[in-house]
């Protein structure tokens, strides 16, 4: 599937400020990348952080004034139908090192609050892929998908008790009960077609069978046409532009769509 | 200054448990190890994780029944005396990727929610390793050390709200304050000689000047004594003993002295 | 039923300190007092403070240094076996203004966080008293009862999370529930035979067809043998001695028991 | 000085809601009611809850579909300066009973949260309206006013680490840092000339020299201008408009204006 991708952001810094953007494709077999194209107005320097490509691509930048960030790109989504029905968990001890921190609770995800909850619920029956898509669709039928009322400062305890909220609060809540019961999960943020209204998307990679796999507990998105950006614990890593100071967002457009298999490279 | 550790652990496991020990001595520069021994009572097998050496030897094993774990080591100390004052801070871009993480608030140390107190108190005067003292002096005269006040649940904002705590709370609430005005900081596990009672000790490291640096919030120990088990975010990761089940203490002793320089190797 | 009770407090006071203490049995139509003594050691002037009487009795005293603090009475308990099954709930607007403040959420009972589970899981079918025991069997079945998982500081939300704790746990619990679904409901301290460690109990008691009514979602006590104390918001208001300064208890002893119909006054 | 006030409330309500109002001023020898009205359109019948018309007059209603409640008063506000320096706080046990209860910890205000900032920053010099004073200094530099930041979870725990907030949640910090040093503090709803925006407001009182007394953390009434309409723990006790239920803002005008000494009566 060929998607076509136009993100533009404009922000207004009173003062100058380092600033991470994380908005590129990251480069990965699941997602061969065609053509892309990160452009700052007015022209600024990009100094790409360093660490694992898989976790996605990371520019260092300084914006002062009014900056606007623009991400174009042609990706071919090539993973296919995601079905993790029957995909079994790893032993503990057989789980890579970086795939053990995903174990843990982080910032947003309280894993350790909400197991009591988890285990009760979710720890009868099923196992491994099949009890991720019993917890994904307890979510999917417990939560309204409600914009405006979580912030920066929601936890997945607090969507929890809300049963509200938008995409990264239903990711804060599946990522929390996978590590209650024992499953490794982290948070990934997407271009995702046909989202509406438009923005960017965050849903959940769980580790089963020796791989990662995708899942949208809010089933906006189709998780064969997600494009991924960057990896992490939780909205802490994930976040398309960390800013350390302040800034006023002036606009946001954020274009995704199918494109035809032949179309051209931007 | 040679350092000789001698903890036994005894459990009770009612139901056999995957369990991760943390409990080793860091192999590094700052203190070599003369000698050192694992062991389990009754014997069972420890499958090394792996991961970077420098964040400290985690060992899988499975628990069951009664279970004595035992590390005894013997280790050159050879850090001397540690003094961060007029240490600088890297700017954020030069920041290598593994040390960007501990910027960013993780499960117990929401650097984002102690910010503004932070950035008010701390931010009008002293930079880099002045500042970091100047923000330890202000936890250690407005923190009381008190056992029992705390437990696994809490975080540096209930730590800051309480101003008391042990070990723990007092390295939570410095990290928060050092991620909070740009200062990576992250949570070691420690063997210390002279703490009283002795336990397990928790300190802080901070990047400065491009390396890490020691400093004990609670100044019950002397950094050139300090024998660094293991590294992480913060208690989250470092915990001498993940149990993925239920276990109960049984008895615990922690003995960390001072040797002569030529005592001999366990 | 004749219900017998003598209980003792012993407390080191390093500084004097007002104390209020909230001890005597409710002066009621459903628990007539036999015969009470309270009484200080050493002897001390005991203030009674205004205030209704349905809410208990509160004296006002001032302690400094070693304080044994005894209340023996013989109350008869008169209110017979409660049942609350088929009980109504009152309109809205016919509640008496002094019931009104039992239907808000409260310092340790923030029913507004618990009241989207609340209207989920209590709401699609029973009313009223059905609906009350609905909601207490929940707490009852989910809930462990489990000393030294909760203290001071655990409010509704906390224990809900945790299914731990103790009677003023889920006391704290089901009067969430209740006023998040409408019914009036407020905590109540009191002595109960029978308790096993012998303590303090708290309990719950709800507005229901014009009236209050005694619930204990711990089922460690029958309705009908508990001597009412205090009643409050939460455990804020019936704490049985508030402390404005710092002591140390040094023993307690809470003997209550069923005496003969003719037992001799004390 | 004569105040006039008028308010216009437009909600939608897409099922019928019981809903208890809390709009009109408090009749009391500080502020003479020259004459007031309130009014539903569609006309519905309102029914005075009993209480103690000194915490204010609360109306029950039903409302449904599109509703609209206008307040329209000329008030005669005759309390004159409010200045408290000097004034002492009475002894805890000749505390009225009904005074008692705000010293105690509600919802919004977990004065036992902050009681170790309270107690190290405030308790070491002024007392009684000296130290009120002191308090509500420090929020007023400390705090920077801003809409947005807080909602109805807003708890003064919340507002003390963020140090931003709107009058709601200064009020919620003065009064916790009052109880917390044993002063009793309560909040009241008012009508304040020459806010800017017009709008609600929300303010503290405190009990000293055995009176309640008005002080504006945020400064931006003057208190001897204010027309108080409802007193209460916090922000749970004196919503304009509690709904049980569910409603949608369309409009809201608050207009309130220092009117001649001789502006006609309504």
């Amino acid at each position: 599937m060929r998607v076509k991708i136009d993100a533009s952001l404009s922000y207004h810094f009173a003062q100058a400020a380092d600033v991470v953007l994380a908005l590129e494709a990251i480069r990965a077999a699941d997602q061969r990348i065609v053509s892309d194209h990160l452009s700052l107005t007015p022209a600024s320097s990009l100094t790409l952080a360093d660490g694992p490509e898989e976790l996605g691509r990371r520019q260092w930048t300084t914006a002062s004034g009014d900056v606007t960030i623009r991400y174009q790109a042609l990706v071919d989504v090539t993973r296919g139908h995601v079905n993790i029905a029957g995909l079994y968990v790893p032993l503990r001890r057989d789980l890579p090192h970086d795939v053990i921190t995903y174990l843990m609770p982080s910032r947003y995800c309280e894993s350790d609050r909400l197991a009591p909850f988890a285990e009760s619920q979710f720890c009868a029956g099923a196992q491994g892929g099949d009890q991720v898509l019993q917890m994904a669709a307890w979510i999917y039928e417990n939560f309204e998908y409600a914009p405006g009322v979580s912030d920066a400062t929601t936890t997945a305890t607090d969507s929890f008790l809300m049963r509200r909220g938008v995409c990264r609060d239903f990711a804060h809540t599946l990522i929390s009960f996978c590590r209650a019961v024992g499953i490794p999960a982290r948070m990934v943020s997407a271009y995702a077609p046909g989202i509406n209204p438009p923005d960017f998307h965050a849903v959940v990679e769980v580790w089963l069978d020796n791989g990662w796999h995708l899942i949208d507990p809010t089933r906006l998105a189709a998780e064969d046409s997600l494009v991924r950006i960057a990896v992490g614990r939780d909205a802490t890593d994930i976040s398309f532009m960390t800013i350390f100071g302040a800034a006023t967002l002036v606009s946001q457009i954020v274009d995704v769509s199918i494109a035809a298999p032949d179309a051209a490279p931007i």
